[in-house]
Formats: structure tokens, C-alpha cells, sequence
């Protein structure tokens, strides 16, 4: 089984999980890496050039999805590397001990590109990965997508946007339009109809 | 059964929920409202002065609480109610449809207090509620909690700090302290931890 959907995926979907791969000394790497669901069958991800995670899966052309809400292995795999206790072996691949589920995924195109966002310009590399193998730790998984935090904190500054002004007013009206970027970069078709509505609700506080 | 754990809550954390009344004209009522897991047969909740669902509530002593992540049931009960064939019946209780549960709530106690928050003075109504029948529209139900959002969040400002300066950076500062405070309001004891560490790695960063 290797259909994407089996762990509550959704086509054109944006997924925070965390990618494990294999160091050139074999040991175990992981990383905070979003994940986009391209296909039930095929994921895409963007890399930072230099970073452990796109030179283990140049070297080794494949690398494991791991679907899980664990605070600490995000924080740990950010700030470095969880400790080695916190990872376990499956056919030759590590993973995540409190993962919900875990999947295989084995590259099938890899492409280094420049790309300007709001920081600059940053080499990246794009690669499409092909879904291996499921396994399910969890009867029923949920992957983490961060759509719906931002439409409920959207929510929570439309309905303060009457109690506040000056500094604060310009604060929220730029967190508006960061979170309406993150939705409709992570989101589904839901999440971008709520997203609209929202900032047609925000539109009537327009700044001076 | 009437624990809360069957709907994957856990004592102490607060989520986002949709709560349903009745109003005076036996027509539904929604609102979007956080509530606290008190323990596993009873929630409270914190309730603005005025607002149509503490009216219901004192006069109909009880309420459901609907454990869902639509979109657009979040955004229609925040901007007005969502339209009545969103909402349908459960002995004489109304429950949104989209629901993956809902439970029916019955008022314990409830107390009239003034509160002081960042907006200055406001009433709020402090029910305490027992969990009288829990319903699951899905096998396994994942109620929606803000705590793991907030730590993505914070971790993506930490990973950026090297790249901003002036007015960014000061608003990652405020974002990273506005965020803490809803981790440990929302959050559990993981989460918790997390935070502080995000905090800690944060500490390094301190605006001139």
C-alpha cells in the first residue's frame, strides 16, 4: 500500500513533518522539512543547499517521511539532532520512535535552483520523490498542515480588530497577509474559500 | 461513555471547538469557543458578556460542543452564524454536520467575573460543565489544539533570526513572546518544554 491517502493526505497539500536520512558515517539524521503531497503516490520537497539532508539523499537517493506532532522531535531536529535514542531501524531506513506513521520515498527527479523570496536569493534544491512504503503506527493518522491555525488565528485578530489601534493594528494587518501567504501555500480548497472570506471581513479595517 | 479521552483530549490543555445552542426562537446558534479539558468528564469555558451563546446557556442550562476543523464553520460562527442546513439535531441538542464528534455539555456552575487583559477591563461568564454523552462521527477523533502550531511557528522565526534585523526582527521578538503565551495556555507538558527550549535558543537573539 502506498497511497498517500491512507495516512490523511490530500493532493496539492503542504505537510510539516520530519525527513530521516543516513549520515556517510550511518548514523541517523532528522530534520523539520515540509512535504507536498504532489500525487497519492509522488511527494515534493524544497531543500537549503548545504544542509545534512540534501547531501544524504544525493548520496543515497532516497529518504523517510516521518508524519508526527511530537513538540520536541521538532524542536531537537531544528536546533540540531534528537538524540540517537529517539530514532529506530526499518529495512536499512531510520525513523522516528513516536512517529504516527512512516513512508519511504525513493527520488525520482532532483533539480538545484535559485529562488528570491522576501530574504534574498537562496540556492534550493526540488525534489520529487516517489511513495515506497507505508507503515502505520496509528490506526487512523493525521498529517500536521498548518491551514487551519491560521484561519483561527486570523479569526481571533478580526474579532479584536475593534479593541485596537496604532502599533498593534499594524501588527495584525501584517500578520494577516503572512497567514493568508502560509494558507494558500499549505491549504486546500477549504481553507482557501474560509482564507478570502477572511480578508474580505479584514478589508473593512483598512489602515490609514 | 462520557470521557474525554475518547476524543483524544487530555486534562489541563485547551482546544478550539464550535459550540451550539439553542436560541430563544428554537433556532440553532454557533460559536466558536476554546475549551478547557478540566478533567476527563468535565470542560470549561470562558464566555464573553452579551454574546448570544452565554444567553443561551444560562437560560437552557446545558450545550454541545462540536470537535471539527471546518474552515468555514470557523469563519461563519465568528463573522455571524453558518446557514441552518449546516446544523442538525440530537435530542433536541443541535450539532454542526461537518462534526467529526460533538458532546452534549450539562452547566455545573457558572460565574459572572470582570477580567483584565492587553484590551483593559472586560465581564466574562466562567462556566464548569459535566460531559453527559459523547457521539463520534469517526473512529478517531483528533481535537484541534493550537500548542504544536505555535512551536512551527516559533522554530521558523528561530531559523530566519541570522537573515532579519530592525523592524523584522523586533517583530519575531513580540510574535515568539505572544506565541509562548498561548502555548502555555493551550498546551500541554511537552509542549511546554518545547517552548522553553525554543525560548532558550531564542535568548541568544536579544534586541539591542
Amino acid at each position: 500500500m502506498s497511497d498517500l491517502a491512507s495516512i490523511g493526505m490530500e493532493r496539492g497539500m503542504l505537510y510539516e513533518t520530519i525527513l530521516t536520512t543516513r549520515n556517510p558515517d550511518g548514523k541517523p539524521n532528522a530534520a523539520p522539512i515540509g512535504v507536498i503531497c504532489k500525487d497519492m503516490d509522488e511527494v515534493v520537497v524544497y531543500l537549503h543547499e548545504g544542509s545534512r539532508t540534501v547531501k544524504n539523499i544525493k548520496k543515497e537517493g532516497e529518504f523517510v517521511v516521518n508524519i508526527l506532532k511530537d513538540p520536541l522531535i521538532f524542536v531537537e531536529s531544528t536546533l540540531g539532532n534528537p538524540p540517537a535514542d529517539n530514532f529506530a531501524e526499518y529495512k536499512d531506513n531510520f525513523y522516528i520512535k513516536t512517529t504516527e506513521a512512516f513512508f519511504k520515498a525513493k527520488v525520482n527527479h532532483l533539480r538545484d535552483v535559485e529562488r528570491k523570496d522576501q530574504f534574498g536569493v537562496s540556492r534550493t534544491t526540488i525534489v520529487r520523490a516517489g511513495v515506497e512504503e507505508i507503515v502505520k503506527k496509528k490506526d487512523q493518522v493525521e498529517p500536521l498542515n498548518r491551514a487551519i491555525y491560521g484561519i483561527i488565528e486570523a479569526l481571533v485578530y478580526l474579532t479584536r480588530m475593534d479593541l485596537v489601534s496604532g502599533d498593534t493594528e499594524r501588527l495584525y494587518h501584517h500578520r494577516i497577509r503572512e497567514i493568508s501567504r502560509i494558507v494558500n501555500k499549505v491549504g486546500g480548497p477549504e481553507h482557501k474559500k474560509a482564507m478570502k472570506r477572511v480578508l474580505e471581513a479584514f478589508s473593512e479595517y483598512s489602515l490609514e
